[in-house]
């Protein structure tokens, strides 16, 4: 099992960390929001979905330096669902990848601006995608807004409530988790083929390929709040139990999410299978993903 | 004097209303994400800004159906800022247009995902527009997006600070009012003409329009923070004096703001003069801006 990203990761997120860097300097941003957004947006965290933009654009064939405006704008479309997740009237989160969250060291009504320019600063970055025909640009402001209206659907249902509590429980924690995780994994995957100008056979498969990885990203997630030590994460884990949420865990056992995930693992491999050696670092992603411990 | 908008403006906003009605059928969202999103998007409001992106349109000589979906999204973006800006950690506002504040009605988590939402619904609206080339679509939502941003860091400055306080205080005033009122007006004028595919001419006189009503409409704004009554205009006035906060008319008095207001309706006015009889419900409507009450 890796207990490690693929080689080529770390020069893809150093790649990904300049990109964000450059679009900092917003020049009509007053410091404290830019110190606010560097904050949330370059901390510690995994870069996974500019990553997978990346990928899934060299797997269809692209030159991933056409997908570097996508990829940064999922991670501030993500950096900024996290700022707002940990918001007081939210989740209540201190603490975010072992560093005060946002709201704590800047204050709430700076958090509050500072998720709301990621999100606006995220779209903006698609207009500068380069499109040789306006099908193109529609489509990835299109799949990122659906993406984020799926996100924060997913966020009220997880948080204030609403959805239908005489269903299956299982159904009940799969459409959250495709909601508030997968919607913007699925979206990272498939902006990274729109990109690459993907025909339709390659944009199906990298489609399947983001769903099962999305779903299967937050299962192992799940597993990781009931398996893991906080020292081991750098955030708070056994929430889920204390706040009575309902997760693959708790619905299937330790082992049947496991099992679960395991399956979703060989499905997105299984879609990736026709793109051959060009997609060959998703693969061992998908791989890394499935066993993760953080 | 006019006292009342112009006698089409009542039937631009009844299919404004229409079309917002239309987009909050998202079958994805939980019903409190819709009913707070009516709340916030279908209350008593103006509709300023979605008119201004039709009748742009139309004084260019577009089709007002063009630009529909942009207009509905700068209203979009207009409500979710009032939404953030109403909450505790911001201005807490508790009453907006004689009505409770989204986050007093549904509660503070809901009104801060509420207003994230609409954000993103308004930039997915943007990919509905019909584009003849890639370059209409890339600059609608870069013209939104830049506009949001300059918004948010008019927010900053408003409420947590930061900007240069050495600086001359009109120069303050000014530029919080060009970002966090101006921009969205000047945006919203700009992308009614960009849908309506204006030349270089027409462009340049409709932002020349839009940069002196988006000034003179916040000056007026202030004016009626100091001479108008709360009963009279459905939201807390003598606010700005309260909050210690810098105004036209606290920099300027009264008469010098009043002056000033009407500079920029002149030259409002002047910037429309030669697109003739198709822009004659904008000059109309630029009179009535410029000495409304409330």
């Amino acid at each position: 099992m890796p207990i490690d990203p693929p080689a080529r990761f770390g020069e893809i997120i150093a790649e990904i960390d300049r990109a964000i860097e450059d679009r900092l300097n917003e020049p009509s941003f007053p410091q404290l929001l830019t110190d606010s957004i560097r904050h949330a947006a370059l901390g510690a965290g995994k870069r996974l979905r500019p990553a997978l933009t990346l990928l899934t654009c060299e797997a269809v064939g692209g030159d991933r330096s056409r997908a570097i405006s996508p990829a940064i704008a999922v991670e501030l479309i993500h950096a900024f669902s996290l700022v707002h997740d940990d918001l007081p009237a939210l989740d209540n989160d201190e603490l975010r990848r072992g560093e005060p969250t946002v709201h704590v060291r800047f204050g709430e009504a700076t958090a509050i601006l500072a998720g709301d320019a990621m999100m606006s600063m995220a779209f903006g970055l698609l207009a500068e995608t380069p499109c040789e025909h306006p099908g193109m640009a529609t489509a990835l402001v299109q799949e990122l807004a659906q993406a984020t209206n799926r996100m924060i659907a997913g966020q009220v249902l997880d948080t204030v409530g609403g959805g239908d509590e005489n269903a299956d429980p299982l159904a009940q924690v799969r459409l959250i988790h495709e909601q508030k995780t997968g919607a913007l994994l699925r979206a990272s995957c498939r902006m990274g083929a729109i990109a690459a100008d993907a025909d339709d056979a390659a944009l199906d498969a990298i489609t399947t390929f983001g769903e099962s990885i999305g779903l299967m990203f937050q299962i192992v997630d799940d597993l990781i709040d009931v398996e893991q030590h906080e020292s081991h994460t750098g955030k708070k884990t056994g929430k889920d139990h204390e706040a009575g949420k309902l997760t693959y865990p708790s619905v299937l056992g330790v082992q049947g999410a496991r099992d679960e995930a395991n399956r979703l693992r060989d499905e997105a491999a299984g879609a990736l299978s026709h793109l051959g050696e060009r997609s060959r670092t998703l693969q061992e992603l998908t791989a890394y993903l499935a066993c993760r411990t953080k």
